[in-house]
């Protein structure tokens, strides 16, 4: 609805673009920094730029400044705009001249400064017989400043119906998901969608706007190469070499990532990996797919990310903000975070997203890293970079500064010639000496503007054209903060790593990724609490040969536990399938098991999955598909990572004729019958449970009628908790497996741990008690916390 | 019950090494090439090794050649017998006449030759007062010759019992897989597999032999990185200068292929690429893990493969072997093959054979390439090679020759320190200016043996000391053929690329690999059948808009063909989500759909499976896990590719209470109430039909009684084909999709392609002719082959 809603509007917006007409052009904040160092210039840029192609305009600089000193500020300001070198001067100056008398400072400040406007605005427009095409407010404001301004905009601005309004607003949007949406859903009282349009200066830069523009000029090429077959990573960077000094106060509340990686290196991930929509110049289209792209990024972890403060930095704050003499910041200054994107172009692709400052030089780029698919049989002496496959082969968008100092675009020449616009990119002269990314730069294709252009000059320019598509819409917005909130969360206590800046960090920073986790290349130096260097390491503590009720018990911390009882059950499973030829496991759901799913399903590369059957201890009766069926965890964790057959997989049939656990359905009975087909003597080969802080395994809880004896095999029950009802296999089933394990973990679960050490066979009020394999084995695995609580 | 075998022998050999005794080596071939180059000076190392731990020698050299030319011969050999440099001279003179004492020549040409062999060992046993031990015979001779020496060995010349025979030999083992098994089962007919040892002498070179050691002694580091996730590619090289001048007559009859990759760069990828057993030094777990590694190897297709041969080569062929001027050699002598592995530590990694003659260099390694998983913070200017993960990580085995000129070991730096046996191996000088790998020698850890060793000295010392995990065995040996015979059949008849030979070959021999393929980086420059060329482009034959029984016709190239249906399957894919939230698809089985499956398990990115569900057309009433099955090709084919939730798999239930398609069991209803319960108006999406020679569609075969008309959805139905038993879709609900594409390919097709293009509605006769939907729409897809005959 969203979406058709949108492109209507975008289609009235084009159409709007065509009948020329008045345009109002309102820059609030007209003396602060932004507007003196890129809008005022990017303002007339426009100007020369669309003056004489039927507009007409006028420009007001508005701020709260009473008028003459805020005129006499905004002079100076104007005072400093410069022509580009392709205009001749006089011809500059006349326009200068023009543009200068078009642009007056307004005092903005009460809901009657801005019905004032809005009648000048009208009056102006009748005096000189035209007819009023839109205007356009530049929020160049703190964000705090924005709902007033909005306010009085809507209520006492607007233009006339059928011209149309523009408002623009700077980042932040926002500092989590929750306030974004509160400003969101502020300005959205004030203004439509489609009025709004968020500025993200990256997108204005040269090479990024030309990333979609390049993926689709080059499409046959890229074709069959932009994804993960061919794609091994992809870096997302942008180094500063300044610090924080001067902004502390800004930057102590937001910190590295909210400053760079939620927006700017965010926005550009979704350029580099959002399907290319068949025509790139419908705003709808791109933006449409742009949000595909956010729905597809798998979710952060508190590992996926790695942070930095430069060592200063703690004092800049105390300076800055008044802190007390020990006071230590936790907001980091440098952040590298591994993304991955769960869809079939880019599952497996590291993207990697690395923003700093204090860093040892100033560059920015996006880098696509192709993996190399040759071999070259000459001897490495006589390769030609021009042809040799087997040299690196890449393809770089340069934002700007670094070693070449300039935005561009760089193909490795053994990839493909790319096609480029050649009115607005020429290709790089070559420095010899020059190295980019291992190679010389003799070795690409590069190619940079024939004009260097601001990016708020292109982003002006794109917001008089509505150009929506170079814009943060709301969706979009939400769709990132939804991304990065749960890791800004889990970092908010995280001591970053200090770095001494510039040079001298050296290696200190440097990352890898394995696994899913990003994790610093060198240990950590220096212990900021000296505390946890007393802790006991893992070996210190196991307790092999214990007990716990008469039955070996297996105590570790978290990790080691799981990977102790992963490579059990795999030692089970190859001595199953080669006495037998398969291995029948039940699995139980809820969350321990869940790292032990991880941990098989990535590091034990002999399991003889094609030869196991995989069963479930317990079902709650919920379809499959839910996100509470204990199958669902399974299916994600481990079931989509190993190749299990099919028909080797049994859910239980807790969903028959389109009814959930109905006893007419007998789902207890098929699935019973099916253990009895094919597990031999309907011993499973290992059972793997879990125990409840109220002494339930499986689904069997206490009193319950049904389970806890007697001939059947798999049984209905009731369970205190939501969804109640269940399906599970019974005790008696469960005791004639060759091996149970049961894994308990957890601080809450040390109670119920000390209790049951005590209890008898009591199955009736402890269910777990009645876990006695009738020849079969019987392992605890406890981790500390719920062993020694 | 082989390996049980294998056991009880083993030890056996073990148990016999004990006892010291009297040993007899003999040498058949004595005085041929291999002999003289290696084997003599092998025996006299085994001699210089063992003498004075126990055990007395005799050696006797034998031949077809009469005793006093062969006592010449042989002398003439045994005189360049060199000591090794860690010998006093004086002491190594003293060895040597024992030595030369020790061996005698001897003819063996009859069966009367091996009786008095055996008679004049035991009576030189029996004479020194000694024990005998054991009987070494090493087939230094042609195959031809193998059968006749082994009868007489085993007739006439086997020692008394509880004393060991072993029986050496070296390849060809057979030109294929039948050949290999015919001279493997005449062998066995003599020999116990214990007794025979199958030398392939790259395993008795240094660098290979501690491919497993150096395995074992560095797991702590190797274990996490030895498998797909960190593995970018194993490549496994053997490249020569010299060609195939003056062996043209062996090389003409085996070819590359047979020469090195089938046995060399084989063992070497399955010492790579095996299981690491717990006790390396058990000669039968390493046997048994080497013989795993072959029954994961993925099979090997004609595009595996890249061919060529060096351009004197076909004129060597015509002078050594008299053939007519006109006659061209298809035998190459330059292959790259690309080998991968598909058990889960290696899935997706590339494993790269090649070997070639008349090459730039003389060089022999196996590389392991490890994934650059690292970002250096830090400009590269200040990267330290010893500690930036950023540069290359990579172990190599390099076997000899090549820039080193010896064999070594080298682990970068940036990887781990490895641990070597340090009185066998040791550290490499560095070189200043010698590159390896794209890195100076000073990047590696680099190590050498102490001493080099010949690998016939290596092997002789392991076929004394029963080290069987050296050597080839029967199932190896079968095993490796059955992994290569398919290819070489398939390429019998493939021209191979020309190159000029050495350095001049240029970029010409490059390969890359892509999708399981290897193909050449360059074009093909010469073009040898010109007829080729003026074959037709699939762009110049398609016919759209075409039409066939009324309805839409797409005819095209095959793989043309399936491109398209696989972007049409896509495109209503993407509308049906788009517009219901799920996509319903009906596949059929067969060869045809299969094409397809792949092409949209590689090819489409962007196709929801998430959100699809998958349907049967028709089954064959087997289990789902027989091969026959058509669940199993979309399984194989399909699902195993792309992420279908469990629950949107939807196999027919053929296999009901452990019998197939009984009545009783009621599974064509219950799937056409799944159906009814899902897909809403039990309309589905898309359907896929093939066509029959008979023109049956679906498994609605002519004259079936059921599924042609009436109100059933699912229909059981009998076919003239195996097995008879089907379920199948019926043609009432077929015509309720909304798209029903038929795919209909290859030459056998043609006339039942004319035949119904001209018949009217007669399901009966003709059931694909009831294919008519009620409102949806119908499209042909038919390659050229079925519609032009």
């Amino acid at each position: 609805m969203l979406l058709a809603a949108m492109c209507l509007a975008l289609l009235g917006c084009l159409q709007a673009q065509e009948l020329k007409g008045h345009v109002s052009i309102i820059l609030l904040g007209a003396t602060g920094d932004l507007a003196k160092k890129y809008l005022w210039q990017g303002l007339f840029q426009l100007y020369l730029d669309e003056a004489g192609k039927g507009h007409s305009f006028s420009f007001h600089g508005a701020a709260l400044t009473a008028p003459q000193q805020g005129q006499k500020l905004m002079d100076k300001a104007l005072e400093s705009l410069s022509c580009p070198k392709d205009l001749v001067p006089s011809r500059c100056d006349e326009l200068k001249g023009q543009f200068l008398q078009l642009s007056q400072y307004r005092q903005l400040k009460t809901v009657e400064d801005y019905q004032t406007l809005n009648k000048d605005i009208e009056t102006q427009v009748q005096q000189d017989g035209l007819w009023e095409a839109g205007r356009i407010f530049y929020f160049s404001v703190p964000p705090f400043a924005y709902a007033d301004i909005a306010r009085n905009i809507n209520s006492s601005c607007r233009p006339h119906p059928g011209a149309w309004l523009r408002v623009v607003f700077e980042k932040p949007f926002g500092h989590d998901h929750l306030s974004a949406q509160q400003l969101a859903s502020e300005l959205g009282s004030f203004f439509q969608e489609e009025e709004m349009y968020r500025v993200d200066h990256y997108l204005g830069k040269q090479a990024v706007a030309q990333i979609l523009p390049f993926r689709d000029q080059n499409r046959k090429a890229l074709d069959g190469l932009w994804n993960r077959h061919h794609v091994e990573r992809v870096e997302i960077i942008l180094k500063e070499t300044i610090d924080a000094e001067g902004r502390a106060s800004f930057y102590e509340e937001y910190g590295v990532i909210r400053d760079t990686l939620q927006n700017h290196l965010t926005e550009i991930l979704t350029l580099v990996a959002m399907e290319l929509p068949l025509n790139i110049s419908s705003s709808a289209a791109v933006l449409q797919h742009k949000l595909q792209a956010f729905q597809a990024l798998r979710g952060l972890q508190k590992s996926s990310a790695i942070l930095g403060q430069y060592q200063a930095y703690s004092g800049q704050v105390r300076r800055e903000l008044q802190k007390p003499d020990g006071f230590q910041s936790l907001t980091p200054t440098f952040a590298g975070v591994l993304v991955h994107i769960d869809n079939l172009r880019w599952e497996g692709v590291p993207f990697i997203l690395m923003s700093g400052k204090a860093l040892d030089e100033r560059v920015g780029y996006v880098r696509i890293v192709f993996k190399n698919r040759a071999y070259c049989t000459q001897s490495e002496r006589h390769w030609v970079p021009e042809q040799s496959r087997c040299l690196p082969q890449q393809i770089i968008f340069y934002i700007g500064h670094g070693e070449l100092g300039h935005p561009a675009i760089l193909v490795s020449r053994n990839l493909f010639k790319p096609s480029l616009p050649t009115q607005s990119w020429e290709e790089v002269q070559d420095q010899p000496g020059l190295h980019l990314f291992g190679r010389p730069l003799s070795d690409y294709y590069a190619y940079r503007p024939v004009r260097e252009q601001d990016a708020y000059s292109t982003l002006l320019s794109h917001i008089f054209h509505c150009r929506k598509e170079s814009f943060i819409t709301t969706e979009n917005l939400l769709a990132s903060w939804v991304f990065w909130t749960p890791l800004l969360d889990s970092l908010a206590f995280e001591v970053p790593r200090p770095y001494p800046g510039g040079a001298e960090n050296g290696q200190l920073l440097d990352f890898e990724f394995s696994g899913g986790q990003l994790t610093f290349s060198q240990q950590q130096l220096e212990v900021l609490i000296p505390d946890l260097v007393s802790v006991p390491k893992p070996s210190d503590f196991q307790v092999l040969g214990a007990q716990y009720r008469q039955s070996p018990l297996i105590t570790a911390w978290p990790e080691e536990l799981i990977s102790k009882l992963a490579s059990d059950i795999e030692a089970a499973a190859v001595q199953a399938v080669r006495l037998f030829g398969k291995f029948h496991l039940a699995l139980s759901g809820g969350s321990s098991p869940i790292a032990l799913f991880q941990q098989l399903a990535t590091g034990h590369y002999s399991f003889p999955w094609a030869h196991t059957h995989l069963w479930l201890v317990d079902e709650r009766c919920v379809p499959l598909s839910d996100p509470d069926s204990n199958f669902q965890g399974l299916q994600a964790h481990l079931l989509q990572h190993v190749r299990v057959p099919y028909y080797n997989i049994h859910p239980m049939p807790v969903h028959l004729h389109q009814r959930l656990c109905a006893e007419e359905d007998q789902g207890a009975q098929t699935y019973a019958s099916e253990i009895s087909a094919l597990v031999a003597n309907s011993s499973f080969d290992l059972v793997l449970l879990g125990m409840g802080t109220d002494g339930h395994t499986a689904s069997l809880f206490p009193q319950s009628p049904t389970g806890l004896d007697g001939d059947q095999l798999v049984v209905l029950t009731e369970s205190p908790f939501r969804p109640h009802q269940r399906m599970s296999l019974s005790l008696p089933l469960i005791n004639r497996a060759k091996k149970v394990a049961v894994l308990v973990m957890g601080r809450t679960k040390r109670e119920i741990t000390t209790l049951v050490s005590r209890v008898g066979h009591e199955p009736k009020k402890w269910p777990i008690s009645g876990v006695v394999p009738l020849s079969g084995q019987l392992i605890w695995y406890m981790d500390y916390e719920a062993f020694l609580g």
